[in-house]
């Protein structure tokens, strides 16, 4: 993987990027929608390629579970599975499994963990992640991390976030597969001096990228973004940088301002199947019965197969009925919207006036 | 609505036609996928364009639910709502009111029933039937008939069918649409003589078209032909002719033989649903684990999205893990095939080798 910084916001840390994997060029700031099961739910990833999403986040853990990393290795890899051109990163499956298992099934060696599609135990550890992944063939893989709950006390923070370094250090050593870059991930809770440690250290071990984790767990904004300025400068400047589980537009303005060159998040498409959609008027809530009657599409503005064929009122009932096509429209709609943000992101980078595109965004957008 | 003729099998009564209405052409035979809520499940109506479907059929019942019939009045129609140019055919809701209602709510001024929705009461008559079928503005719509249940005794299904008469006789009167073509309805159970009366009497009222119901209602297959032995030969020879709700496609091949010209059924949709795929080379259940691994398309002959870009390992995985996604791809792959299926049947006839096609299709498919 090669990244090309290739435009610089004079005024702050944001820069436009190529980055570039066997097949594929995304450019950066670029915003990947979660394809945990290896498809973004209700899509096609031939629908997602042509809204213009070039990258998608996978789940090495719920791939593991379902279909089983061996039939994707069987099939070619994530790409040749899903027949996706563009950029595929997996998650190590520590936000999931920390997510599903108890604190105290956490030991130094990794985390035990019940399927939950059989129940059978599973030992997940640094290096079973990376050999899913590896198999797995993304072209962007993470190392396998403590992802720190929130709330947590200084002591504790401090420990998993030393547990996350050696456990990127077993990552890097289980690492076997040339043509993937492996992230390390920066934790350190809401502690400026864990992160900022946690980023020298993590810098230390050597990366082609490096992510953000353990965001956007139920701090505030304020924690969020002093976490960022303890963590960021102390990353390589020219490494891409992935800020995991974050999608709140103005939130991913902030923190592009700060060098963050990458995003993930379930946001625009569990807003979509609960009918909140994005347009550059507004918030639109398609539930909302005064769009029973209305003839208008989501957005005149947009492209996207729900605005350039069917009315809100169309798409109002179709949401009503709960249908699943209605899903796959308004979660078009809403990639469609992210993958336009990011273009606005990158040309403003380009412009110069992130500020104005932030005071745009936070006039339309709820969190 | 104008029905022309264009192709005669020598020996039998199968024709190819072509039923034009406003705005569209139907090669006939055809069939309709159900789009009873104006939607085909897990599909948009462009999804179905593009696979060859050129009409669908809308429930009447379904749609004065939700979103209101004068949701869609205001929209322009259905057409309009859907933003489908192809034909609508909408059913008058008596076998959903019938489905719904117990038979001691029947009465001779219509239906009485409580709306799935809010419970409230509605009295579903031939004349509000009309009035919501003229003002969903399909381009053909349905007399109100009363759907007679199976088992029924002689006595009864005669009442019914007589019941069926004076309704067709209310419907024709209420209907006040010049550009909806209005079908009259056969019943009579699986009694030859009731049949054979009812196709007289409702051609002795005059339609532009004329239907079959109260078939595929759990009768078996040789009292289902029985009955349209009896009523075909008493309809109009030049008017089209439409089996209400059936789509196994050696019914069909052997309804067409009788002089059938249109079909409708929720099969190839739930079948597809139900992970249940036709192709040219036999039935395939895409939740058995013998797909798991299978790179190979559902069928190498098909075009649809589904066989053109994924492999049954991939349409297995989403099927099992129930996503939308895997919905809206295999019934995509059906309607294909049964668009492809139809298509056969229209050459079959102007090649006199209906007979051929009918073997194979009892080779490759089950009930």
């Amino acid at each position: 993987m090669d990244f090309q910084i290739t435009a610089r916001d004079p005024s702050s840390k944001a820069r436009c990027g190529l980055l570039c994997s066997t097949g594929s060029i995304v450019k950066t700031p670029a915003f990947m929608p979660c394809a945990s099961r290896a498809v973004v739910r209700a899509c096609s990833p031939q629908d997602i390629a042509a809204v213009g999403i070039q990258a998608v986040m996978c789940n090495a853990f719920h791939l593991l579970i379902r279909p089983g990393s061996e039939v994707i290795q069987q099939a070619g890899g994530l790409h040749q599975f899903m027949n996706w051109p563009g950029l595929i990163a997996t998650d190590s499956g520590g936000f999931q499994v920390f997510s599903l298992a108890d604190r105290s099934d956490i030991s130094e060696d990794g985390v035990s963990i019940r399927s939950p599609l059989d129940g059978t135990l599973i030992e997940v550890t640094p290096g079973l992640s990376i050999q899913v992944q590896n198999a797995l063939g993304a072209d962007m893989i993470m190392a396998f991390d403590d992802c720190t709950p929130y709330p947590c006390d200084h002591g504790e923070a401090g420990r998993s976030m030393q547990r996350t370094l050696r456990w990127a250090q077993r990552s890097k050593a289980a690492h076997d597969n040339s043509e993937q870059a492996l992230f390390g991930i920066v934790q350190g809770s809401v502690y400026p001096d864990l992160r900022q440690e946690s980023a020298r250290a993590i810098t230390e071990l050597g990366f082609p990228g490096y992510a953000i984790g353990g965001v956007s767990v139920g701090e505030t904004e304020a924690e969020m973004f002093t976490a960022l300025d303890a963590a960021l400068p102390e990353l390589p400047t020219d490494a891409p940088k992935h800020l995991l589980g974050v999608g709140v537009p103005t939130q991913m303005i902030e923190a592009v301002k700060r060098g963050v060159d990458l995003f993930d998040c379930v946001l625009p498409t569990r807003n979509a199947r609960h009918g909140l959609l994005y347009t550059w008027d507004g918030l639109v809530r398609i539930n909302n019965a005064q769009y029973r009657e209305d003839s208008r599409p989501l957005s005149q503005s947009c492209d996207c197969p729900a605005c350039t064929h069917y009315s809100r009122a169309y798409l109002h009932h179709l949401f009503r009925i709960e249908e699943a096509a209605a899903w796959r429209l308004l979660t078009l709609h809403n990639l469609r919207f992210f993958a336009q943000l990011m273009e606005q992101i990158r040309e403003a980078i380009g412009a110069g006036n992130l500020g104005e595109l932030y005071a745009r965004m936070a006039a339309i957008t709820a969190r």
